[in-house]
């Protein structure tokens, strides 16, 4: 026994949490979903390790990943960081092994990734990522296909009805050519990117002040970025103001190729839009853009982001890798989920309990589990042999679906109470060898195992 | 362009790996079904961090576990640590918790642990530990369970014959109580611990030498251990060693007792046996003791370990929280599967490859993929448009199981060409509206989805 002033508190460190079984078995939901979604399409699964050479990751997100990084010298007296996000790692695993995957390449990466981020907004220091990404090809294919697997994982998710905003990057190039302002585009579009979250007003004042636009170049770009309308009338808008521009003419061919796949192959409408004000900072996006909305929840931010980059690899390699990826948001999707009532309030997995009562018949109900468990039902059996009360509590407590009561009346009478813990109904049941009448009673009330 | 001078080497630290798509889908379908086993019988998922504070990790698993450690000041100047396992985040997080979890808790936990061992002996720094435990109580069904669900797991898993070795330390107490050995038992089963790994003269010396037993008392124990034949017979055998001694005979109880069980819900007698020669040498196992051996491939040791211990979390709280659990060595497991030829020689996770090859045809090969989706095939479209011999090169190299191929005379006639890529042979289908043709070709090629 540890005496008392020995012991230690439990506790998590800041901005870090445990993930109870409520919280953890939606995840595991999301996650299964996700992972099916992407293999649906041929995306291959890989892994990276935790901890990178720090000089694999630092000067890689840009000054503010490189602050937020957790580095040190490990025992071996190497400068080593752990994983800020799962890009870096993916642009140094395709540098190493590209000649072994072969190209075109397809990958999907879940895992955590840590960031020291200031925790007062609500944001956690260690989070899963869920990547998918199509390196080697500049094919439109990609473009599209990227679509369609964020519009399948928002519909297989089921966190209500969505949009995909969709913009390329070098239709904001060449609208930027044509304002004269080519020379700043990555500062004016850090700032456009801001829109939603500040307001046109210091969208502007930060154009004119960082990025040094005047104020009517600043205004400007902002009333291209608001040209609005489905598809078909944006992409009609948008030839004039691109027109000339090499670059912006090629975007815009792009974008209309890519919003006639979806519309050919039959993606509801309301589910896509051409959105020309989110430019996603980041510099390395060079073609398709894409931010993904939740109708119910706009405020928390697009749960679905990515685009397409020239050259993933180009500081580990001197092979060209183009490729275009999105990254779901799983803990702002699984918030989401929670906000909206969509996580079953359960903490176990199983559906079917079975109480204990019956002193020495323990493999009785061993027996009984078992033949349950080959009938395809997750059983939990009560470990120990206690009232009823309790037990029910325990079963109830954690979500369980019904359970099958057995004490020594049943036991000698083959027969068991199967307890509906929702309405709380009880059945008698008889219990024969194979247990037939139990396992059909269980279909009807949990549905096809 | 990054110049040829500024780019970095794309490499992994040593002890590290990546995962490439074989190893990453073979570790994804062992997960599952250790997954799938674990919510079979009502253990539920949890997660942790995997940076602690390094007062909760250190001091925990002995002397070589705190050498092992990564840990480092982090920017807020907190002493963190990465987890070396999941048993003493689980002690954390069930004294932190266990208000809310309720008693008793079975939980399972799967996630990368990171130890700076030596890498000399084939051993990496980051490895996926696949845990279960049933917390909070005493009741030998809980021991019953463990067994089972070790079965369960290894069946599952398909790795061939296994056998599960049982031993409970009370028995081992008991032997050394009568042999006048209590006094130094932990070094004394340490050394036992050894016997398959060094040999039974080394590990008589070592309980001389460190130990402080006499070489007759080195040797009884070793001939104790060496007991043998079905359980019955050790059972029978073990009776005089223990008797008298109160722990031994309560050791020999709750051993009859898990046999007598297992024995009830028919396991197969030669999946389990009494194998007094396994201590576990770790300090805090108090009763049952498991280890589970591969009889294709002894030599690996054993790849699901475990037992029953007291009181997990003494060091964060005052409620004594008894409990028994195991870990699947997923590791150790994927490496005996890949020398017994078990893992399947492919890089994608679908089976169904279409090939692209018509210009302008980019939405009908789209429809064409997403029908296949929709009735269950995962598919992969080519993302370019190329001659088919690199297209059927890049399927085949990946492993899919079938290509379908169509060109320009095929989209005119209504047809498909389906190429089984493992015989070669090729089939033309008719490509009518419900695709009820390709569908049932590929139904009974790849079997029901």
């Amino acid at each position: 026994m540890t005496s008392k002033d020995k012991r230690i508190q439990p506790r998590t460190l800041k901005g870090f949490r445990d993930y109870l079984p409520q919280a953890m078995l939606a995840r595991e939901d999301l996650i299964a979903k996700a992972r099916s979604v992407y293999r649906s399409y041929g995306f291959s699964p890989i892994d990276t390790p935790a901890l990178e050479y720090e000089e694999i990751l630092t000067g890689k997100g840009g000054e503010e990943s490189d602050k937020q990084m957790y580095r040190f010298t490990d025992n071996g007296g190497r400068q080593v960081a752990m994983r800020f996000d799962l890009t870096i790692p993916l642009a140094r695993f395709a540098a190493q092994h590209i000649g072994e995957l072969g190209k075109p390449f397809k990958r999907y990466h879940i895992g955590p990734v840590w960031r020291g981020e200031n925790t007062q907004r609500g944001r956690y220091r260690e989070f899963m990522q869920c990547d998918f990404d199509t390196i080697g090809t500049e094919d439109v294919s990609a473009d599209v296909e990227t679509a369609l697997v964020i519009h399948d994982l928002l519909q297989t998710i089921d966190a209500g009805e969505f949009q995909i905003h969709m913009n390329n990057r070098l239709v904001l190039t060449g609208m930027l050519e044509r304002l004269d302002l080519l020379e700043c585009q990555v500062p004016v579009l850090r700032a456009l990117d801001k829109l939603a979250k500040i307001g046109p007003d210091k969208v502007v004042d930060e154009m004119v002040r960082v990025a040094g636009a005047s104020e009517t170049q600043a205004r400007e770009v902002l009333k291209l970025a608001a040209v609005g309308g489905d598809c078909e009338s944006v992409l009609g808008e948008l030839a004039p103001l691109v027109g000339g521009s090499e670059q912006g003419e090629r975007g815009l061919e792009r974008l209309t190729q890519l919003v006639e796949c979806l519309r050919a192959v039959d993606i509801a409408p309301e589910r896509y839009s051409i959105d020309l004000s989110i430019a996603r900072g980041l510099d390395y996006y060079t073609g398709a853009i894409f931010e993904t909305f939740l109708a119910d929840l706009p405020g928390i931010g697009s749960v679905c982001s990515g685009g397409r980059y020239d050259d993933l690899a180009a500081l580990y390699t001197k092979e060209q890798l183009p490729g275009i990826g999105a990254s779901l948001g799983l803990d702002r999707l699984l918030a989401a989920l929670e906000e909206l009532g969509r996580v079953e309030v359960r903490s176990t997995p199983a559906n079917v309990f079975v109480t204990r009562f019956s002193k020495g018949r323990l493999t009785d109900y061993l027996e009984l589990c078992g033949a349950l468990r080959r009938a395809g039902f997750d059983v939990e059996l009560y470990p120990e042999e206690r009232k009823l009360g309790p037990q029910l509590k325990h079963a109830d407590r954690r979500g369980y679906r019904c359970a099958v009561i057995l004490g020594d009346d049943e036991w000698t009478g083959s027969k068991c109470l199967l307890k509906d813990l929702q309405t709380g109904k009880s059945e008698e049941l008889a219990l024969s060898s194979d247990l037939g009448a139990l396992i059909e009673a269980l279909n009807s009330l949990l549905g096809p195992t």
